[in-house]
């Protein structure tokens, strides 16, 4: 059995009643935070673009988050993807290879839901299997496929998105071969697009051609089904490495769920991953020494090679999308204000004559001891202040709160939450739907959830707005 | 200027005034070719399936063909794009990377001009800048690329499916660089879903693509603006080598226009183009040795090692799709009937006992010389027939009809399309569209031709129908 049957089988033989109680917990998590972030990004200009291409209207099978009107499933996912992955504050898997699991699966899945009218537990266990294989796929491949120049979210998303929505559809195992067969062939993203809008798009299109793809299987349209391992397919294409088999696929997928363990990451600031490491050695400094902005002369951050790559050079940082690329921008927020939150994406604030300043005395680098690959296991942040009276303080961390094994509470997971919704729903509604997301298994159908997503503040749809 | 920058001021330069009319004329028979074979598929389960996924309805912007309602551009460019490209007898392109041109350009400018109210001189611009850009591509490219496992006609596809909507849409030199950036993280299609239906999907996702791609620039959403020779970008990851660059493309550009010289090319066979050097050569024995099926001992093909690797082994050779690409089954069909068309696919025929025992009279294989890439330029098909009486004729074929700079005439471009679309749309309709699709540069809204298109026969729109 080749590794896009062993997939196949998992996803056709998972019931729901094979999801453990803690996973179904730690993934709710998530479906709260993914619609978090999305309906906080609604208001951008990501969000207007994307709106106003799809043409929602009140007609329509699925809706467009937030307050712009039904589509086709397929649009939903599409649009919704790109929501959820706009701000970069979206979660993000535990491997080796970067990738953000939820924001192609949730949308592709919430999207067909809605429209084949299923409920809360079918759209959750969807999700779970989804995230499953993705996160799976990631911990096995070659980090080659990074190096290569793919973004995994849009590769491996695309993968996530067809599984899901194949689970969601009851598709035989044979069928949904059929579907990885078709996702294969849709299956796009380039790195050379981060730090443009292009890139949260990766995960509308990871969404859009996961529903796509299950739709076309379930009708019988057909693909190669053996896509990961065949000649010219995924494995040897998109530099996927040797590791990806069907004996390590079956061996590891859902023994245990990712979920569980080593678990899924959440994110406190809406930056880039590589800029957190060095993020909480500021917070940390800051809470225990009082930093006063005006007498710091000069601050270093030494990270890994591999952060340093994905990171955006401090010269010309003037767009949101460019500042949650810039570890300079990051830490003059952290130093300046003891918190990095939406609020610091404002283009005036980013371009702020104080922030630009204290920008210039941040400097990164990468020591020798960070400079290879077989090192990212061990990577650390450590930030080193020099200040006015000749006095240096520095701090190391080599942990981000809100990764595994740092789970966020309960009741951090609901701050950040309606500190996303309560500007786009109102507190209200916000509390509505967290209230139904935390008992979402028990929903007998997703369009009670996505009516309070369809709606905005103020309820009734309105159209796209531009931030 | 890079590449990326090269092509997008070609396109905003280019008016239709600057279009030669030899260039109009031949663009003409493509458009008549690419709607003929489009309509011809349209009653295929390929067809059924992609307008049920698609869900057309009476609302809408853009005509799905044929007969299926209307949706977005975007919906009704996939739809279209993948019926273009359903029965491997769209056009293709004359350089080392092989590559089907109109299929992703040509419905991607129909449906985004039918949805602005554009006129036929828009649509038919359009199309040809998309083209012109396509078949440049694949001259410069790398066979590298194709090698690699990707279907150029998937990957350059998306790109000219995004210039020549770019185009239509009148976008600055700034905006198309923009779209090509947007382009380039969609664009995806691997050979390992050679003979599968996901093979038309490649021109239907490139299409939709490509008309996303230019929708989204259009209201200022952004990519890497240098994305064809950025790092990470679309020469390097997918191996487009290094010919590439600013001064090749910009001297290639339009100079003169492919389709003036080399000129692209219409297939007479529906079967995959790398079978038809050995029907040319059948069918010359045939027309002057008179053979008889019953006094044939065996059947010799040699052919090309490219032509070799991407046609199926004979064995299983059960469905349409699969049938196009069995060199065994073209000349056993050739042999008997003396011609090859459309009737040749229905499935009782491929799997009848008559035409699977001349299949097996049938030998392929590569002689010594044309085992390496470098000979593909020379290459030929040698069709040796051993008859029963002891005696043995064969030919070599080293040209093909319809390929450049063997051009079909005006009158056998109609009779293919009249052999596609009569059975569709009937021959008095057939005659309308025809008519009106020889004189497109006059015809003052596109919404007048796909009328046509959008009713099938009889008038009226009807659903879905499988064949």
């Amino acid at each position: 059995m080749g590794p896009t049957e062993a997939i196949a089988e998992f996803a056709a033989r998972t019931k729901a009643e094979d999801i453990p109680s803690e996973v179904l917990t730690r993934a709710k998590q998530h479906v709260v935070d993914t619609l978090g972030v999305a309906l906080a990004s609604s208001r951008g200009s990501i969000s207007a673009i994307v709106r106003e291409v799809a043409r929602g209207s009140t007609e329509g099978e699925a809706s467009l988050w937030c307050g712009a009107g039904k589509s086709t499933a397929a649009d939903a996912a599409w649009v919704n993807g790109t929501l959820a992955h706009a701000l970069d504050f979206d979660d993000g898997g535990v491997a080796l290879t970067p990738m953000h699991p939820s924001a192609p699966v949730l949308p592709a899945v919430l999207a067909l839901a809605e429209a084949r009218n299923l409920s809360g537990m079918d759209a959750i266990c969807a999700y779970i299997v989804g995230v499953e294989v993705e996160c799976k796929l990631a911990t096995l491949i070659s980090l080659e496929h990074y190096h290569r120049g793919w973004h995994s979210t849009a590769i491996i998303g695309t993968l996530g998105g067809a599984v899901g929505s194949a689970w969601l559809l009851r598709l035989s195992p044979e069928k949904i071969c059929h579907a990885l067969g078709i996702a294969s062939s849709m299956a796009g993203g380039l790195q050379a697009n981060f730090g443009s809008m292009t890139k949260p798009l990766h995960a509308g299109q990871a969404a859009r051609n996961g529903v796509l793809a299950a739709l076309l299987a379930e009708k019988s349209f057909t693909a190669n089904p053996s896509s990961l391992e065949a000649e010219k397919g995924m494995i040897e294409v998109f530099g996927f490495g040797d590791s990806v088999t069907g004996p390590r696929m079956r061996e590891v997928l859902g023994r245990p769920f990712h979920f569980l363990s080593p678990g899924v990451s959440l994110k406190r600031f809406p930056t880039c991953t590589s800029t957190h490491l060095c993020l909480e050695a500021v917070l940390a400094l800051r809470s225990s020494n009082r930093l006063v902005r005006d007498r710091i002369e000069k601050v270093e951050c030494a990270i890994h090679q591999l952060d340093f790559r994905v990171l955006l050079r401090p010269d010309g940082i003037r767009t949101a999308e460019q500042a949650r690329f810039s570890l300079e921008y990051a830490v003059a927020v952290a130093i300046r204000d003891g918190e990095i939150s939406l609020r610091h994406f404002d283009e005036a604030m980013i371009q702020s004559a104080e922030l630009q300043g204290l920008m210039r005395k941040v400097h990164v680098f990468v020591p020798p001891e960070l400079q290879d690959i077989e090192s990212r296991g061990r990577r650390f942040g450590l930030v080193t202040i020099h200040l006015s009276d000749g006095s240096v303080i520095s701090h190391r961390a080599t942990q981000i709160r809100g990764q595994p094994p740092l789970f966020l509470a309960e009741e951090e997971v609901d701050k950040k939450f309606f500190d996303c919704a309560d500007p786009v729903l109102g507190r209200a509604k916000a509390e509505e739907l967290l209230e139904t997301l935390r008992r979402i298994e028990t929903v007998s159908g997703v369009r009670e959830i996505v009516s309070v997503l369809r709606k905005g503040r103020g309820g009734g749809p309105v159209g796209p707005r531009r931030s």
